[in-house]
């Protein structure tokens, strides 16, 4: 990870990409850039990374990537790429060894079926501390969370593997991974209670060793997290 | 484009899908379903055509897609594709012949982030004609359509191309072609009065034979689409 301080509106723009890496745009705390942080680790790419200020985004920024999202990629030649499941594929395209989505273009249409899926999970991660936070009743939600929980649970019970794509770690894996990452900062492990088989997958992921290069502790999350809550978002926070 | 009528609830599952050939299953006057259809066509891909009533599916069909969502293909294997994006991708991968998009990954990650940009133009085309239904002034939403417009002119002024993806139709050009098929449907092509460019994309659009292929009469869209307002959407219209 970077130990760079981020860079926030005002400042000078970063130097050019070096010529044999490429440089990630990223947010320490996001787990949208912490995918792309991870199949970066993942297949040893060389890369560079800086880190973005997201409540006050540098006009450099933006004009690379008018979303002013992260993850953002940018190569030697210029050419900028955002959008976490883009900025993933591009990485497996380019670099093609150590290959995370499956060759064949069924298995590869299944993995983004359940990327779509999933895309239906994350909100809870969100909602869930917002409405524990304004005081409501979430019992509804955490119910909804571990109803999704356990589809998973049920597709890795089905396919009687360690993994969502097989019995070794698959792009799939490493896109869910970062929400997983942050259960116990959102108070949510106990929502893994009835999925054994989840929950397994969740022990064997913490083992890997890009999940281990690409993440944070758990109290420096809850510490960024904390200050976020409080509208003032300390990005620099255990640099 | 299949001249059966669409499969409802009740109705017994079709026959298995023909060996050669793949099978999508659609709803003739959805904007999603048009996308892989149009794939289909301009690939010259041997498919059958299952049409589906979307307000009282079938079970046979929710089980095959939990989601209920059309496009979704089948191969004669069994293995079932769906989401628009994901379905014209596999057709393209599978299918190597006539690819559409471009070969180099850094290409199609432009076309898919221009994809993404694209997502966000669609819900006008809803927000528009439901504004006016509910006697709103939609000036504000029609103004910010055109701002959206003049955003994909100046990339045809940018590119000095014919199409978004070069001087041939390429995938994005197919992937956002079901919309402004639709434009004179919803009232909206005076929103291309600003955009020369764009215009006349849709007017070299209009003369593709896929385009032709996969299309509809304006008044049959203008039927179809008053049945859908008053609550029963008439899916056999045309046939």
């Amino acid at each position: 990870m970077s130990t760079e301080k981020c860079f926030a509106k005002g400042s000078s723009a970063p130097g050019p990409v070096p010529k044999d890496q490429i440089r990630i745009y990223s947010m320490r705390f996001c787990p949208f850039a912490h995918r792309a942080r991870l199949v970066l680790n993942a297949k040893g790419i060389k890369h560079d990374t800086i880190n973005i200020n997201l409540k006050d985004k540098p006009d450099w920024f933006l004009e690379k990537n008018p979303l002013g999202t992260v993850p953002t990629l940018e190569t030697p030649a210029g050419e900028v790429i955002y959008e976490s499941p883009i900025t993933c594929e591009y990485l497996d395209e380019v670099y093609s060894e150590n290959k995370l989505f499956p060759a064949s273009p069924f298995g590869k249409a299944q993995q983004k079926m359940m990327l779509e899926h999933f895309s239906k999970v994350t909100p809870f991660f969100y909602k869930i501390p917002m409405g524990r936070k304004n005081g409501e009743d979430v019992s509804g939600l955490e119910a909804e969370l571990k109803e999704k929980f356990s589809k998973l649970n049920e597709d890795l019970v089905n396919k009687k593997t360690k993994y969502f794509g097989g019995d070794s770690i698959t792009m799939i894996d490493y896109m869910m991974w970062p929400w997983f990452e942050r259960l116990e900062l959102f108070q949510l492990k106990h929502c893994l209670d009835g999925t054994p088989e989840l929950k397994k997958w969740t022990e064997r992921m913490a083992e890997d060793p890009a999940v281990k290069a690409s993440g944070l502790p758990v109290e420096t999350y809850k510490t960024f997290y904390k200050s976020y809550m409080e509208g003032k978002p300390n990005y620099d926070y255990g640099l």
